[in-house]
């Protein structure tokens, strides 16, 4: 069998390729750097789902006018409660604004809730995290999305895979970055492996009649799982009632999907709870037992098979590592999508494949 | 075959009992009510692994000296943020003070951080869920608890089965409450299935080697799996270090077990997080927009057998309906349990029988 071959490319000038789509499509310079450096991110950290494969979804919204990008967004602010409504920016940047806001107010009160409304989709959590970890600062992340599971005992979507996410900084250890989905799989999975035609595993997913399929196509006519069954289907409840229900924002039907409604804006919600570590105990005392924690699990007994026990954000924390050196593969499909919306705005793709003589072993 | 017959009881006197049972072993009266409430209500819950099962362990604790009666608990209060040190005082009577000072700093901040060390195993979150709802607030309450799954790659047991719990109010629905170990199921599951001699799901734990088991004393000396694989021990590393690291209680395998360890406190911590839904938006509008949001999710199309979608907490509402009306029906080994500690204290068990006129069908 013949292989089509794929592409490296240097995450630097990727981004700066991105960056400037999304100029040329209309987003101002900031904006559009968020944007790219959100989705080239992704890549960079092996969650290729939610990397650069979503440019032309994001560009495709701003083209269609369903995008704002000059209006103000608002923000209410009550001391340690904010509620900011994104006005239907995009979703990296509303998501940046709310942590920017998340991360000084949690400095000011010891703790921060930052609702949002009036989102779009926006991308990992994992991107905002890691700026609160540069300033020491623990964080729950959440957002809604648009409908893909069942509940428990339904047949089809009703719920998002809404995404979870927690971080707090560590001493010499990788700092520790939970950031899930809330089905089996995150559906970008299902995207990707559709795009690259491979099988998915039975048990992620159902088509549109409620039956375990292994055709990723069929599966997102379907639906996605959510983890762990009624344990799931609840957590994602509970990511749609703070971000959607109590923001304003939309929830469940009401979260509309990119891919196929041209009318409305997507109203996502998100939820930022900043944490204040210092007021509980002295950062270096905090970062000590962090340490403390990591060495001792990583110590722990391994199953056979297992080399190694990771903490979670490791294994992403070493892929990036790792693709900072040999660059970012794309798929032939997203490649050409790229390359088409280079073409179109006179943005070369090429400048951004990574030489030879770059590849760092 | 000939089933042992297995008695129910009324679930006010059972509460008596229980609260006569901690206040002869010497519990102040208003916390020996607290902790029979907390018990009783998971029984009136269906959550059966957590209620007069555990009446037993706690008496033994008190009696060895193992838990504190008198020592004033420490509260270090910082604005919206607040540590409190538990003082090794018996869980729920600590539970039930960081609940108090989560509601009164919730009110007056929107939002609140309440971390606690120096704890018990304080039964299930919902006890104190539901007082938050009281309230109409909103709350995530989180608790560590001792070593009891492995990570995931490792074979014994490293992590608790830490629970993740979220309530927030409704209108005419039932009110939402996630209440969830992080494991496949509660470890108490399988210490009801142990006491009635059954068989456990070939998924829920493994035994002490590692080995898959379906025999519940031996998954007792094994470790129960984490829900959903590497995310649900991300789940509860996320907690434990809310928990344990942040607050100066223990950690991993710093809580210690209460079956096991009579030299040490347990130093159990747990993590409050309370949300003023008022400051997002009226009271009104939210419990509306969560009515609206339940009763969509409740239309949806049913897979085939079933008959009905369930939200979160609903079907524990129901059971607690019933519970009240038919009485709560306890196994012989957790009867005779109570029976020895009431003729031990001269407290009548047979007083919390229900009788057959007193059945409500
Ligand atoms: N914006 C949206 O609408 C949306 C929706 C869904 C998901 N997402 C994003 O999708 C991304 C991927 O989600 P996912 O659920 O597929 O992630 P995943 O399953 O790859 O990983 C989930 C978490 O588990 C950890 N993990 C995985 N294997 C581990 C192991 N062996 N040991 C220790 N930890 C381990 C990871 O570090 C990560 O924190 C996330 O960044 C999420 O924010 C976004
Ligand atoms: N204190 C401790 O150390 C400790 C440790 C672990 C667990 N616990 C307690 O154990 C209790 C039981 O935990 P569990 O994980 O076994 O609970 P569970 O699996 O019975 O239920 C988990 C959640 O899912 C919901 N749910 C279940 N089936 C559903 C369905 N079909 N549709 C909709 N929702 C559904 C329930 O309402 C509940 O909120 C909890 O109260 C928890 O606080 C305490």
């Amino acid at each position: 069998m013949c292989f089509p071959v794929t592409r490296r490319f240097h995450w630097e000038r990727l981004e700066q390729f991105t960056e400037k789509l999304f100029e040329k499509a209309g987003l101002p310079k900031q904006d559009a750097k968020t944007v790219a450096e959100s989705l080239v991110e992704a890549n960079l950290r092996g969650i290729d789902s939610h990397g650069v494969v979503r440019t032309g979804i994001y560009m495709q919204r701003i083209e269609a006018g369903m995008i704002s990008i000059h209006e103000e967004m608002e923000v209410n602010e009550d001391g340690p409660v904010i509620l900011l409504d994104g006005k239907n920016h995009i979703g990296a940047v509303v998501g940046d604004k709310a942590l920017q806001l998340a991360m000084d107010t949690t400095k000011k009160h010891g703790v921060s809730l930052v609702g949002v409304k009036g989102s779009n989709h926006f991308g990992t959590c994992a991107y905002f995290l890691q700026k609160a970890l540069k300033e020491d600062l623990a964080m729950i992340i959440l957002s809604n999305a648009s409908q893909t599971m069942p509940p428990t005992g339904g047949i089809r979507p009703f719920i998002g895979t809404n995404p979870f996410s927690f971080a707090a900084p560590a001493g010499k250890h990788n700092d520790f970055i939970l950031d899930m989905a809330t089905s089996v799989v995150a559906r970008g999975k299902i995207i990707n492996a559709a795009q690259k035609g491979e099988k998915i595993p039975l048990t992620w997913a159902v088509d549109k009649f409620g039956n375990d399929t292994t055709d990723a196509e069929e599966a997102l006519q379907g639906a996605v799982l959510p983890m762990a069954g009624p344990k799931g289907y609840a957590l994602s409840m509970f990511i749609d009632i703070l971000c959607g229900v109590l923001t304003g924002a939309g929830f469940g039907q009401y979260v509309n999907n990119m891919y196929e409604n041209w009318k409305d804006p997507q109203n996502v919600g998100h939820f930022y709870i900043g944490i204040n570590i210092s007021k509980f105990m002295p950062m270096e005392q905090f970062k000590e037992r962090m340490d403390q924690y990591f060495d001792e699990i990583k110590a722990e007994p391994k199953a056979p098979g297992t080399s190694e026990i990771y903490i979670p954000g490791e294994l992403e924390f070493r892929c990036k590592e790792e693709r900072r050196k040999k660059g970012i593969e794309l798929p032939l499909k997203v490649e050409e999508e790229l390359r088409n919306w280079g073409d179109h705005f006179g943005v070369d793709l090429d400048r951004a494949l990574i030489s030879i003589e770059e590849v760092v072993e």
